[in-house]
């Protein structure tokens, strides 16, 4: 088969690799249909994280089931199903409180198992970590697309509210104008929240995050975006969701926050350990931190049920589709901002 | 009056000053009869946070109203009454929320409102800040000494243990031996904590955290702390209290949490912005980090109606007694670890 493979900063390669095969009884083999290009894959392709020469990339699998282990009882051959960005068993003490991403038989996408951007996947633990599409919705294109943001950004936004602890009538704050900052606007926006304050750098993001539900948004930078959010929120919000990771963003979440509130965050941190975290301002307003990495696993079900029932659609925020051959002209196309997020059908 | 007054580090001195008086009609004053020297004040005693030469110190008073200002309606004179370390207005938003802290007509104890370590005091915004004792307690002294943590100590531990999310059954770490990790043991207790882990590094105080509830004690350091921690909770306790508030400790708090659990923490942060959050170990685990300076205004009557009943006491934490002239004896001592905590009678 033939897969996306990353040989170094600002180089993916489509390459032929051995097919993947059945493993264990628990395992199930995908034939990718959809996936797409994450902005956490933009940090090794920047050089900004390590990431091994030759290791096969991508974490959003969708697709049908080509071939099951005899273990497998919750999917068959020619199911439309869809993963998460993280492997999960379903059955361990984390899968069971809904924190799959600390599964204790967790794995990842990768090398072993295949990369996502690629045209088979081996997937460990199926069971546990596949998502069946009802069939009378398996093959419909439209709800394909919009189904796709939950192995990732979607439920990365779904994460941000609920560790923010957005709830029916709320203002909120969403920190970060990318995929997951806009998801977060839906999310925030299903929840329930009366007021949504976006706060991006892209007027052609912050135009998409109103479509979503942001009832204001804010353009500017540091100082300049706190003090308007602060002024729209009459000295912070009560919930802040921190959708970037960035140390700048992480100060922003914080000087946006009002004493006592929440701010959920879910970008993966990036340069705060480096900054040193302000905790002193924490501290002195009381704020808590709560989130992390998103285990997406656990929101799959009830997304899935509103977006096949048309209340939910993440969909705007593949701005660019490609095949499998175009995967290289996805990376920089999300590199450079040309696109919000990169849609892949191998 | 006569008052103690902060000389440089190491540095305490007892000396003649004006007497306080009322300043405005929402002023009292008060008698100090009772005072404690706070593990925080050790901060600038050795030099490692600044002070201004000459300033007052102690912020932690109980004594007797002498006067109080036109408007005053909670208390009169002759009363008995104590007070927490942040002086708060108990009308605005953040009082009424009970995050008195954030108070917006806050203010503190030190050279314009007299410092408590001294004989008199003036307490702003009276009706919000003066705690008033029962009269048929006023005068009964080991019921006064077991009051008195709840200016700041007793509060601080409720506090890390009510943001720790510690409820009945429950398994909890308390890291630091200090009075306010003891006083979070009593509050785990109170909470109906099934198994209290208290971790310091003295073997007298971890003796007396048994007397107050813990069920397993780690007289421990670093990485073998965290091993038993780990050990004794199967991975990891669902709610930690941190009651130190150095880096270390910090780092001691994260990795002895379970994914998924919550870090309580009421440490006055010390070192840590400059050695960086381990941001990224929160976040793997989805660990949630609440808590910050304690609302300790908040709690007081809850935990006043448990001393009065008979069911609450923190006083064996004051080791030491000293008077007005003994004061930088008490901070000697508490500095050379002579004394858990020092009880200063003015």
């Amino acid at each position: 088969m033939r897969a996306a493979i990353y040989r170094g900063p600002g180089e993916i390669t489509v390459e032929e690799v051995p097919d993947v095969e059945l493993d264990s009884p628990n395992d199930a083999v995908v034939r990718v249909t959809h996936t797409a290009v994450c902005g956490s894959d933009l940090w090794f392709y920047r050089g900004e994280s390590d990431r091994e020469d030759g290791s096969r990339v991508g974490h959003e699998p969708m697709g049908i089931v080509e071939d099951v282990g005899e273990d497998v009882t919750s999917v068959d051959v020619g199911d439309r199903v869809f993963a998460p960005f993280v492997i999960s068993c379903g059955r361990c003490e984390f899968c069971r409180k809904g924190l799959h991403t600390s599964c204790t038989n967790g794995d990842s996408w990768g090398d072993e198992n295949g990369g996502c951007q690629g045209e088979q996947i081996r997937v460990p633990e199926a069971d546990g970590t596949l998502v069946r599409v009802p069939d009378r919705h398996a093959d419909d294109e439209d709800t394909l697309e919009s189904l796709l943001p939950l192995t990732d950004v979607m439920g990365t936004g779904h994460h941000a509210a609920k560790s923010a602890g957005v709830g029916e009538g709320d203002t909120c704050v969403v920190i970060g104008d990318g995929a997951v900052g806009l998801c977060g606007v839906l999310a925030a926006r299903r929840l329930g929240a009366e007021r949504i304050i976006a706060m991006g750098h892209h007027e052609d993001r912050l135009a998409l995050a109103e479509e979503f539900g942001a009832t204001e948004t804010i353009a500017a930078r540091g100082e300049g975006a706190v003090e308007r959010a602060q002024e729209l929120t009459y000295g912070g919000a009560n919930h802040v969701m921190e959708c970037v990771g960035a140390a700048s963003s992480m100060d922003t979440a914080i000087e946006a926050c009002r004493p006592g509130g929440t701010i959920g965050y879910v970008g993966v941190p990036y340069g705060v350990d480096d900054a040193g975290l302000e905790l002193q301002s924490l501290f002195s307003d009381n704020i808590t931190l709560r989130g992390g990495v998103a285990p997406v696993r656990a929101y799959a079900d009830e997304l899935m049920a509103d977006v096949l029932g048309g209340t939910l659609d993440p969909s705007p925020i593949f701005t660019k589709t490609v095949d499998l051959d175009g995967v290289p002209e996805g990376y920089r196309a999300m590199d450079e901002r040309d696109a919000i997020k990169v849609l892949v059908k191998p």
